[in-house]
């Protein structure tokens, strides 16, 4: 920034103590409260903050309550993905929301690529954000190992894998949600139910089958491996793992899938393959995310509390900013009956 | 945060100053490149930066510097104009790039009420960004005056009406590509073209409408205004301003219409109406969107170049902070045929 040419910029600490006449040291302690200063002195950086208009001036003030006021939401993911899942909008608009209820501004951050990371780890370990909301849960992602070694107060959204201890996090109970389906699939009559996972380094994707497996075996159905297909919460990954479940298992009667967004894949390799849902294989989602609406049918789903998720997330995160220790809160879900199960 | 208790906090300035037992300033003209600071005084600060972990400091460094190193993208559209229009992750993931060719970290800055700009504006004023791309180009809109005023860098995407002499912006030329779009319709054999315009408190609004009516003045076809309807640049918005056209002149045979996503809500309109695109009605955007692409059929339209306009808006952005003078960049579009008209 060029401080001598004809261009404004924002005074500094610096301005403000040489208009006043007194030392930086001085205009801090003015600005932290006016301990250990003269009234003149105190009057006349007064004085100079006004003339020079010197705005909060969170820079000086950071140095002193080691704050800046902000939170930081923080997506590890492809910006593309962002974009695609519905289930991100809501849950930022939550943030957002819960956030606002206490005069602290969300500053989005996405970071999808090692460089991309790098640079926003530089930015939030020199104190531009309080704290993380972080969003991306693959196991092996360093940055909440890095967060946590930087001593950035952090909450995950899900459960962190491997590090479940160490890190707080908000998550919907991903297994009893997934027994909950299963047990309505089973309900509905059908026989062959196949399932499309999340990502198995993720707790979504672990979680989820680990409920579906269970309800199976707790009803005394073998479970049949050739109805498992992996997916990665896209929509074309489901469409993927859908048309993979029909040439494995043909006879599969209705799938479970871990996400809603994947569901409408899923609805999509059924159609091109002229079976009819729910009358010919019944769907039930993950979520109850706008996707779940805009699907053809309409999506039967699990649904995740996400105003309860993200307004704990802040929570849980003003009061590890306020000193307090991590904390896990797991959240019920609930099942939503609709067009497709 | 709490300095006393058992979790870590970033170390800040203090903690180093204290560890090597000097004064705050000396850290500062250490960090500062260690003009004025003895040899064996400047070795203990860089022994205590080591010992404390004090990262980079960008919080003492930008009270030296004035810069954070960082560049802020500021929406001043409700959230979910922001998932909607593909045009902002394309401009979004433009940007990243040509930042991340400096190193600069970019954070997103979603600021659609009153309030939330409030917030942002406080942040960003305090110095946790070194300038600021806006996104958003309402007439009425206060931001780009607050940040002039403020001092912030800042380069406007479009041109800011009633501002374009104080604020830098990178803008295509929206009057250019209207007319390409409205000569070609003509070409095509149609008389009784219409347009779908953008807010008309929006540059795009306003200059691309101008484009269509000077196209058809030269032409010498009178300017038939139940020919133009308004929309607000979403899907929703060119659904309803199609079938108020449709109810105006239903002899309507070509609509230019002011956005891909807004041209999606035409093509709704119009498919429920029973007229077939592009044989009883072309149809053509404005933006080369994803939006283009996914559209059925698939749009003939106005190419903006997002590439250029995202890497320009960082270029003289990044001049800006260095000390120039505000500039305007205007770029050429480029016409594209695809199925609708």
């Amino acid at each position: 920034m060029n401080a001598t040419g004809g261009r404004r910029r924002p005074p500094t600490i610096h301005d403000v103590a040489r208009e006043a006449g007194v030392s930086r040291g001085t205009v801090s302690r003015v600005l932290n409260g006016g301990h250990y200063v003269s009234p003149s002195a105190q009057e006349a950086v007064n004085a100079a903050i006004r003339k020079t208009g010197y705005v909060v001036n969170r820079h000086a003030r950071s140095l002193i309550t080691g704050r800046s006021d902000s939170v930081g939401f923080l997506l590890t993911e492809p910006q593309e993905r962002f974009f695609e899942d519905p289930n991100f909008n809501v849950l930022l608009r939550g943030c957002t929301g819960a956030l606002a209820a206490h005069d602290i501004p969300l500053l989005l951050m996405l970071a999808g690529t090692p460089d991309e990371r790098r640079r926003i780890m530089r930015y939030i370990t020199a104190g531009h954000v309080d704290g993380v909301l972080l969003v991306s849960s693959h196991s092996g992602d360093p940055v909440a190992d890095e967060l946590r070694d930087a001593g950035v107060p952090l909450v995950a959204c899900g459960k962190p894998i491997g590090q479940a201890s160490k890190v707080s996090y908000v998550a919907a109970d991903d297994r009893d949600g997934a027994r909950d389906m299963v047990r309505h699939l089973l309900s509905i009559g059908r026989r062959r139910v196949g399932t499309v996972t999340g990502p198995l380094d993720t707790p979504g994707g672990v979680d989820r089958l680990a409920g579906y497996r269970e309800i199976l075996t707790e009803e005394g159905i073998p479970v049949d491996e050739r109805l498992i297909a992996s997916g990665d919460y896209s929509r074309a990954g489901g469409e993927a793992a859908a048309t993979r479940l029909l040439a494995q298992a043909p006879d599969l009667d209705a799938v479970f899938v871990a996400s809603d967004l994947m569901a409408q894949g899923v609805l999509t390799a059924f159609h091109r393959a002229g079976r009819r849902v729910p009358e010919d294989i019944a769907v039930g989602g993950f979520d109850d995310s706008p996707a779940a609406l805009t699907a053809r049918p309409e999506l039967t789903t699990v649904r995740q509390p996400w105003d309860r998720i993200s307004a704990e997330m802040v929570r849980v995160l003003l009061a590890q900013i306020s000193g307090e220790d991590p904390a896990a809160v797991i959240l019920p879900t609930e099942l939503v009956i609709r067009g497709s199960a």
